[in-house]
């Protein structure tokens, strides 16, 4: 078992990866856990393949344990998920020092993190993340949300877990196409902060491609403390810091939203960093050589990189882009590379960002 | 107009004490909050008393104004409004720079503090209160919350307002038995900390009684100090001493639950704090002289202080006592006074608890 430490004062925690669930008593421990209240909720697919062993070992170190199965996808992430969340914790009579559990990908921790914020104006919350891209992104940065609508995470807080107990074993029953969705997220670590790990990602691609669980476990801690030497300088989101986290999301937002979220947000970030990085190319800082290289990286995990194959124009995806949350007076900022490893945030012209899509059109 | 600052850290806030509107544009440009979206956000009374004017000011700093009236009373603190203030600041388009301000007493802050709190992750609020409790007491700790069902601010965060700006005029509109409610907590800041307070406000209280306005800066104010300088010491209520802040509320909030709120809370607050004094005397710290000059004074604002009067059990106001989410493991946590302007936390035996109760019956 690795452990890696994130965040800075108050905030800190740990994030162990290992290849099974057997140190989690340890890990509670270590938190100080023990002997508390507990319940663990995941969706109904975790439920199947992970809750039994879970609540076997937590019910040896917990005062008593509890279990709530929500509904999965993305539409888990609302008001009234919350409200059951809630009603759920009074019922089972949870107090300040009980502790909410977390079992499953970024969309049950998205909600179960919130709830754990504010019942009782915050009670513990540990995650333990089943989906590559909760071990190696989401349970990172203390972000919690839900969804109002189509607004998507439009309200949350700020508040980090106690711990992360990322088991990689885990990782070898996701879905190929869940797979690749988290693949999408530790190529982009590569691009914006370390070139040497998107190396080391091409020359493991085959590892990983037979869940490999070294590899697992080199590739969880590498991204967990790329994203976390991120977020470490900027915990609130108030210093543009952590803009470069959004590399791909721009366009992959997008997208994600022209295409109705028939497409993986993974698969979204996929075809996002493709026009970001032709934006780059645009700009001068990019070579289309190492374009090519990068496209083929992702091919060989099963993304998409051709936008021109999903029917959007190159137009309809820039209108969208202007109606995101984060634009203001109409100005767009996007993350551009200045080079593989090194991140920039620019304010491209309409011009340069159509140019963008239209030469990935091209090359069709 | 003062001032006084509150808090520590990034949560520092200033509190102004005013006697009308007219220095809000001062206060929103020293806090770097103009020419901002701005939502003004009261109950239906308060509505009707002071919205008009709060809105023409605030649309002469803000980029625009919108507001929306919420109903009145505890029954707003619920999920339901929640969904309405982030609908409401959805359809208006509202950014993390926007400022969400309360207009109105602590059922209406609490809700939109909340609100604020968790929209999009955290955007500006600033109070205005315009009850005694808002003024000398909610408005300080950062506190919000709303309820589930029966459970009092079971869900919430602690999230500090950007500013409060206190214009003692509008307490000269407040029902006398709202007034009165007020005074509860405000005679309470004097025994658990400032005796020189408790005998300024015996002294003043025919000015207090009479809205005088600088007698009502000089209570606010004052109270604003005492719980400012209790709260600065424990901000996330995390070290047990802003617990001292319930005094009456242990035997208060029993009595409001079993009263099913027909009294108002300042009313269950001098009621618990007579129980609270009386329990003081049994442990020995506290004469039954001190307590008679106190009842005066409370029934000098017009509040209760016999709990015989209302047809409660020592034993009933006990075991509900003991149902609340601040008890564990059977033991009683009670507020008492080591001497007037001193508290401190005991865990009283039941026989105690009882005399003290059959003490108040007895004296009837």
């Amino acid at each position: 078992m690795r452990t890696i430490s994130v965040g800075a004062g108050e905030s800190r925690y740990n994030i162990h990866i290992a290849r099974n669930f057997s140190g989690l008593s340890e890990a509670f421990a270590q938190a100080g856990l023990l002997g508390r209240k507990v319940a663990i909720i995941c969706d109904e697919h975790v439920a199947v393949l992970y809750l039994e062993q879970v609540r076997e070992l937590a019910s040896q170190f917990a005062e008593s344990c509890v279990e709530l199965v929500i509904c999965s996808g993305e539409s888990a992430k609302s008001i009234s998920t919350l409200t059951d969340i809630y009603g759920f914790l009074i019922d089972n009579g949870f107090q300040r020092d009980s502790v909410l559990v977390t079992l499953g990908g970024s969309v049950v921790s998205d909600v179960v993190g919130f709830a754990a914020a504010t019942y009782m104006r915050g009670i513990p919350h540990v995650i333990i993340p089943t989906t590559l891209l909760a071990q190696c992104d989401g349970s990172i940065g203390g972000k919690t949300g839900i969804d109002i609508g189509a607004h998507k995470n439009v309200v949350g807080a700020f508040s980090p877990p106690r711990f992360v107990y990322s088991n990689v074993s885990t990782l070898r029953t996701l879905p190929p196409r869940e797979f690749a969705s988290g693949m999408a997220e530790v190529i982009k670590h590569g691009l914006i902060k370390d070139a040497a790990y998107l190396e080391w990602l091409t020359n493991n691609a085959e590892n990983i491609y037979y869940k490999e669980r070294d590899t697992f476990e080199e590739l969880v801690a590498w991204s967990c403390e790329i994203k976390a030497g991120v977020v470490e300088q900027d915990e609130h989101e108030r210093k543009g810091i952590r803009e470069i986290l959004n590399f791909g999301h721009t366009i992959g937002h997008s997208i994600e939203g022209l295409m109705e979220y028939s497409l993986t947000h993974g698969e979204c970030v996929s075809l996002g960093m493709m026009g970001e990085l032709r934006l780059s190319a645009v700009l001068g800082s990019i070579s289309v050589e190492e374009i090519s290289l990068i496209e083929v990286l992702l091919q060989d995990f099963g993304l998409p990189t051709n936008i021109a194959n999903i029917g959007l124009s190159p137009d309809d995806i820039y209108n969208h882009m202007l109606s995101d949350k984060k634009v203001r007076n109409n100005t767009l900022r996007v993350v551009v590379l200045n080079k593989i490893g090194e991140a920039a945030v620019v304010t491209p012209t309409r011009e340069q960002v159509l140019q963008a899509l239209s030469i990935e059109r091209s090359g069709d």
